[in-house]
């Protein structure tokens, strides 16, 4: 034991955090019990209430505290029938920060990847066939990221989607391979949109 | 707006934490939604319950949710009659850890720094100077860090104990210059605790 049982476990349960060990964690704790108090508690509050309510939204597999997320929610979104298919919520914002797309999304929250268990079932992929088959769907925007799980997610959505009878493309790689799509710059995602390929 | 209206409040929330910018932020509360969602909540409680009762122990001022710390608490700790000045409550962990030092602490929380509004009463010398006067101290140890600010705060001190008529010695300068006591050896600290000179 370094400091009181309680200050112990506040250290101890900071370390959950990605990236942060013993030492930061002890920093963060001196630093909320110091000068932090009141926003510390509003931290806790805000995380308790974010942890319980918010889920997937039941289109798009995107994080929502509702039922359906803002973008599936609106009309505007399904007038051009085109679906993109991203691995995460951040890739989304970085879409919508181009102001080029204006049709609604799939969020794998992942892609494949057989050795950690992440197969077909793990990515919603039910959900997204069931949606191919139902809705009117003009095309299917596969942008996961451009690395070997990412186009091996792409290529097996893109049978998936050909066997449904739905048009599918790639977006274009003016994204640099082995990147991260949410780290790209909003003119080269702008451009890799525009010059998408029809795929298969 | 990046994500929903929740997910963004919590990403927010967040960067209270010291050295967590948005990106950070941002990996933390997908971190926690897609993987540690259990352990989250388990966070907030304990950050709850322990931004609400830790407080400062009467005596030495170190963080503690009780009344007194675990070693003002204890008689043996008052036998030598040496009571040791530290900044921080981490200096009182590196210290304990040489197991050169059996005797009580004062933790500063701080050093003077006038330009900050940090003046005697912020690091509760009112409480040290009382227990100068009330209590049997053989001797004060002065361990505050090598630095400009933490060398006037013992100079500071000094002169208090002098006034008091308690001896004040201030530990060896084998700790580095411009260092931070937290992060020096074991060893280097145990030489610099036996090596200390008489002050004034
Ligand atoms: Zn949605
Ligand atoms: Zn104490």
């Amino acid at each position: 034991m370094k400091f009181s049982p309680l200050l112990d476990e506040m250290i101890k349960a900071l370390q959950v955090l990605p990236g942060v060990g013993p030492k930061s964690a002890q920093r963060m704790a001196f630093q909320l019990l110091e000068r932090e108090r009141s926003r510390g508690v509003r931290l806790a509050q805000t995380l308790t209430r974010a942890l319980t309510e918010i889920g997937h939204c039941s289109q798009c597999r995107t994080f929502t505290e509702n039922e359906q997320c803002e973008l599936c929610a609106s009309p505007k979104r399904a007038e051009n029938g085109l679906l993109c298919v991203v691995e995460s919520p951040a890739d989304v914002a970085a879409i919508e920060q181009t102001g080029h797309y204006s049709g609604r999304y799939f969020v794998l929250m992942g892609h494949l990847s057989p050795l950690d268990g992440i197969g077909p079932q793990e990515l919603g992929l039910e959900i997204l066939e069931q949606r191919l088959r139902a809705e009117q769907i003009e095309e299917l925007i596969l942008a996961t990221n451009p690395t070997i799980e990412g186009d091996a997610t792409a290529y097996y959505i893109a049978e998936m989607a050909r066997a449904a009878g739905v048009k599918v493309s790639r977006i274009a790689h003016g994204v640099p391979v082995g990147g991260e799509l949410e780290l790209v710059d909003g003119t080269t995602l702008s451009h890799s949109l525009m010059g998408r390929q029809p795929l298969i």
